[in-house]
């Protein structure tokens, strides 16, 4: 019988506090950095589910809707939201809170496909996910439409 | 009379050795990694487009073609295809080099959008740009598609 | 009438990925950098509570009960437990997850005192806290005796 | 015969700027990165006595007496004061130097024991210690009490 | 038959943009932190000419002529000049642009050896190379004069 | 009456674990970490010496002698040796100590001149030097020949 787990067991959460050297000269944060985290909260909820060695396959295009300012927390949440062979989808959301007034902005949200490997680099097969929360749930099921439309998307060149 | 100037002015080239801190278990690149320098060498073209400060407003999707193994190094290039009334594209473009074969591979590629801002995060006008090799004509034309496909990409949730 | 806020507002988690860099010959992680780590978690929790810049007064005494290894996440959680007039104690708990094997250890754990300052580094005084579960009750009740305990450390030289 | 020798060649210093990264908006050094450098200190010296691979057992309550300031140096000196079978008491003593006026300010003190372990972390016996200062005699001396304090210390929750 | 490669083969360049934590009180980049990146670059040269791991053997002095600014950007050329049985002689050159003007200024220039080595450390046989452009050869024919030069400084003590 | 300071008011000692991020394929440290932190104890030496901002005119040559491993320490040491109006010499020297068996071997020793700078990066006058040892005696005598030697190197291009 195949394994399969809850969403909720690979659900992540970090925050990070911007630092001077993560700012430009408008000391708001560089969108490098960001990617940089909601990559690496990916692949901590990626791990969680299949208890794996995880590599990026693949990030959707990243809209960076507001700046996170120098001594800001950036709030990110991440978990796994449906499965294939070996890959995985992960949908990352990131806040940010400004410390001194205690209001919270929608920053940027994405979603990464991850995929398992052995020790060779060579996909191997992950755990199936169980969504439980309604969220959890409407994520699972326009999944497939997103990876027909990754499949699909031809880098216009 | 409006200001323009050639592709060539914003080319910027980088070369990265892959070290310990930026590799998993597998010693290979973590994508995040790959994204913090896509954005990093996308932001030095297009202020040196503009010399002006400048913000990510977006990063289309990116999809991970080949690891890059530590000792590896990473060239990068970046320029700006084109430009609105604020804002810029630029394409970049990852080689990963086996310093030790001296073979080359194309990791990843792709296109950020790059908004010229003032002191207070307000955009401000760009430059126009000019295409002249064959490469630069065709990333011109293909932009306003581009564009066009960046606004009707509702994230499918 | 003064202000209070329940010890949930400040309850910060972290997860943080055991890189090369942080760790020895061993490849165990620098309990340095754990104490870093719990140091800006505290900082972020007391933050959250006060909405003011905060110093770390004091940390107490921190055993380091098992080691967390290269390519473990450490996961970490910090929540204000009592408050003074400018001063709020911070209770962190450390767990290291072997991510291969899905098991959680414990760290370490610490009480921290952060003291809110103006922009001269002043102290100012803190909202109140109020506890809810019992894990908060009973920290909130056994805070005057660490606090006596506090005072009554003489460094023995 | 057992092998032992002096404090002296276990004594370490450091000097560190206080740069950009490792403070907050007051533009103070924050305590973890404090704490670092102690850490590291104090590993340099165990292993310096030892000649072997060390970890951190523990470390005692840190009360931080000054803020240290952007542009500052910090300096420390560490050195083993006692030792049991496999483990080493280190004391730590961290002044800041104000570079632009030439004072220097206590900043804080620790002491922290430091375990040799071999390839698989288990603890190994290491030298004793020779005391021959008048300060050195008297940490050698105090160190027991230390230590049963130490064990007393039942962390109060 | 030798192996023999063009100048070309091994050129390369670098953009990096200065950022907080490289810089001190005034803003200005810290003369060790151009001296890594000289080493950097020139270990990436090195490699690409001879596709061996290398270690810098020695920098020629260097002056710094003029301040790169926070903002700013470094590009750094480099490129192999000359070679002997196990060493090349690297030139490299480093500009700093202000961004904001467009304006760039030579920084400093050096030249540096690295020797090629084997995974024990041992020096091996380098490829010659082979100077096409009037720069190239001029840097090439003087390569011999600087190597006399080298042996003969004695740090005078 | 001019104001003039002993060489031992500059000394500074610095120790320095060499950790993964410093390191190449053979696990030795990159040339370039080990002159950025020559730069960085030169620089804390000249400011201890003035009490002022310093910024580093020059390094002469640097000859690598003997590589420093993964786990070693290396250990510092540098003091002004001789000043001009506005600029110091600054002598560094740097051991590297194989923590496991104790050795320790010269790994390199540079002179640099850092030059006391005001708010706006223009020279400022700094006090003299008092050589007492003879090993500072000696570095102070041979200081202007050392000068005189700077001042003739052209760059053999
Ligand atoms: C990701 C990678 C392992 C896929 O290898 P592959 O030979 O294409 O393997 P497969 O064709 O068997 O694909 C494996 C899975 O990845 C998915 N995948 C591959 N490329 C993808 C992409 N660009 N976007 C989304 N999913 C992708 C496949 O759909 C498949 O999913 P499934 O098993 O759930 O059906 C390989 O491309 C790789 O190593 N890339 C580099 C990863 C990396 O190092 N990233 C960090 C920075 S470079
Ligand atoms: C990018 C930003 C300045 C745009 O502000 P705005 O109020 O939407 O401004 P405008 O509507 O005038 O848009 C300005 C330009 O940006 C473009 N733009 C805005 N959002 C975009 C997106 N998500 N993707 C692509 N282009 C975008 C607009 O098309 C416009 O281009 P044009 O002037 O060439 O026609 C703003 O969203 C912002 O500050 N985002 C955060 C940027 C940041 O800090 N990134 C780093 C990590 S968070
Ligand atoms: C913490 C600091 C602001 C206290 O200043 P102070 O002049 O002693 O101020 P006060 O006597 O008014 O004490 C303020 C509060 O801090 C508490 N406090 C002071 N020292 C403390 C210590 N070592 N441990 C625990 N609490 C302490 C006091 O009990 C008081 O609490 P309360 O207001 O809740 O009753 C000051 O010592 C300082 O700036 N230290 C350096 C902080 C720092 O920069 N840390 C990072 C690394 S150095
Ligand atoms: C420190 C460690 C090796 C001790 O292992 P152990 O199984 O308890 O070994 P022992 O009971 O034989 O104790 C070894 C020595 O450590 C001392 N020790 C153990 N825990 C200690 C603590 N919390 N504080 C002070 N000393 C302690 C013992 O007193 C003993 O000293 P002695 O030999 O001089 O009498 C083990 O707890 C460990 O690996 N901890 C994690 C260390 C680490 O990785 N730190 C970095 C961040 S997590």
């Amino acid at each position: 019988m195949e394994q399969a787990y809850s969403v909720e067991r690979s659900r992540t959460i970090q925050t990070k506090l911007v630092l001077p050297p993560d700012t430009n000269h408008l000391q708001t944060i560089f969108g490098g950095k960001v990617l940089a985290y909601i990559d690496e909260i990916a692949a901590l909820a990626a791990m969680k589910h299949c208890n794996n060695i995880v590599v990026t396959a693949s990030i959707d295009s990243v809209d960076f809707l507001a700046a996170a300012t120098l001594g800001d927390a950036l709030s990110l949440e991440a978990f796994v939201t449906s499965t294939g062979r070996t890959s995985m989808e992960v949908y990352v959301k990131v806040y940010s809170n400004d410390l001194l007034s205690g209001t919270s902005t929608l920053t940027t949200e994405s979603f990464l496909t991850m995929v398992a490997v052995d020790q060779n680099g060579k996909p191997i097969p992950v755990p199936k996910v169980i969504p439980q929360t309604e969220e959890e749930k409407r994520l699972f099921e326009t999944a497939s439409a997103r990876k027909e439309y990754r499949k699909n998307r031809a880098m216009i060149r």
